[in-house]
């Protein structure tokens, strides 16, 4: 990797990159003021962004510059997975430390590129600083809904069966750095069942489903034996329980959806994805959200996780 | 303005003020994994991405936080501007320096909503980090080409002649915080004329000038006496000539294009806009930048202007 001097060589690196690949929906890429991407037909056009902040949502003595990189990406990606959409294109907005040098933006740059390849987005786009503060990556991410419409977070009926992918808890042990973004299983969900709500599990299990009850002006009922606890959340230390882990850790980047009994059994029955499929509960009309304990007795369920404050 | 404690609090204080609104393109707004804005005709989307970093690209000794969110979305406007597109829904992404408070955040984004307003944008998205670094924002414009398409950098023509918008040089004092975009200008002259290459003054006239004849592989040459100066160009101080200013300062976000020698006189004759429209020189085959000085004398034009380095 050769030494860049400033943001326009690095622009122009990254030019020549993209521009060696042709993506079919991209009419301009980097180069101009604007990108263009062809809606050749009539369409929902789905737009996401998330900012990754050194020392906040990576840190670099734990992280590489490519796990950053491709994690900045991901993330957007999972969000447009939540809305079973598909993923075209994204624009990259940067603040580099200038102690860290454009090697170091290279392979942040790579690891974005990689995964962007993997799901055939361009990377279209973006705007490069250098600064003297931390780190920054903004990545916005441009998708469409397909033919069967984008999955709302506000569409969970009473009755539905609450369902997740994968297993939950103790990402930070890794997992949030290499997940795989469940961008053909939110298709694939789309495709084979009518999703009545789906969101992507970022915020935590108990987070996340109060985002869609309340979307969606319902409640529910959770079976604690239920959940898929991750081998992560399992072994994870600090005095938590594996139970706690699955419900409370963010950074999960499963689905977490509602589909009607019939759908959930077929699903259950005929799992046509490459991970696992759970029923975890059960939407309710009653507004009340408990977890259903192996023993019987109702708690509350608590919508935990961190958040920023001021 | 009441106190919000998280960044929680913040988004429903956003998205109850969208809310109030209603765009006709916009189907989900604040609120769900992602934004949807619909395409409803077959169209090419334009995105573009800008982050503004306190101490870099403005200074709160010196804006409030009112015009840094007007700023952050007016750049992005002007970029979509330069395609001659019509701007329909951005996205923020902002890391809050905690000793800023919530009420400058809020402020910070009623600037920014204020211009979308104005501009028919719907804010449907963000993502707002409180961290303990500088305060970062980034706006992610989504727009569309007309039915006359998106026009480039790279279509300008040996003989057209280069025109520009209002009068240039001397933001710094002032201009680059209250400017107007020149959306609705650019979508006139394309109406009106066939704007052969186009491109927002952000670099700098000379700097962005030779970003058109990069992309379209010609030469020009610029009248110096034909540079329409500004007033702030004129009174800057710091040992640089007037004409200096106009050539090298950035941040005019006026509009730089050129259009056939018929397209440039009509356009001279009887202008459509409310902003003047001046001829500054022509574009050749040959590859050469030359500006001509009133004497009749050439000397090179040099793309100067800032540049972030390592």
């Amino acid at each position: 990797v050769s030494t860049l001097s400033d943001e326009f060589a690095l622009i122009d690196w990254l030019r020549r990159r993209s521009g060696a690949k042709r993506h079919g929906r991209v009419n301009l890429s980097i180069g101009d003021d604007t990108a263009a991407i062809a809606f050749p037909e009539p369409s929902e056009a789905l737009l996401t962004v998330d900012v990754l902040l050194d020392g906040v949502h990576f840190s670099r003595a734990k992280a590489t510059a490519r796990e950053i990189g491709r994690k900045a990406l991901a993330v957007n990606l999972s969000d447009i997975a939540a809305m079973a959409g598909r993923p075209l294109a994204a624009v990259v907005g940067v603040a580099l430390d200038r102690t860290l040098g454009s090697s170091y933006a290279q392979e942040l740059l790579e690891g974005l590129e990689r995964l962007a390849d993997q799901y055939d987005v361009a990377l279209v786009g973006g705007d490069t600083n250098i600064w003297n503060g931390p780190f920054v990556v903004s990545v916005t991410l441009l998708g469409e809904a397909t033919e069967r419409g984008a999955v709302r977070r506000s569409g969970a009926r009473p009755g539905d069966w609450i369902m997740v992918t994968g297993s939950l808890g103790g990402s930070l042990a890794g997992k949030h750095l290499h997940f795989e973004p469940r961008v053909r299983e939110a298709l694939r969900l789309h495709e084979q069942v009518d999703l009545h709500a789906m969101i992507d599990i970022s915020d935590g299990l108990a987070a996340d489903l109060h985002h869609i009850l309340d979307e969606s002006h319902v409640g529910a009922t959770v079976d604690a034996e239920a959940i898929p606890i991750s081998e992560s959340a399992r072994t994870a230390t600090g005095g938590q329980s594996a139970l706690e882990h699955a419900l409370e850790d963010g950074e999960d980047f499963e689905l977490l959806f509602t589909v009607d009994p019939q759908d959930g059994a077929r699903l259950l029955q005929g799992n046509p994805l490459h991970v696992s499929v759970t029923r975890i509960g059960q939407i309710t009309e009653e507004m009340a959200r408990h977890l259903r304990h192996a023993s019987g007795q109702h708690s509350p369920l608590i919508p935990t996780g961190w958040r920023h404050t001021f």
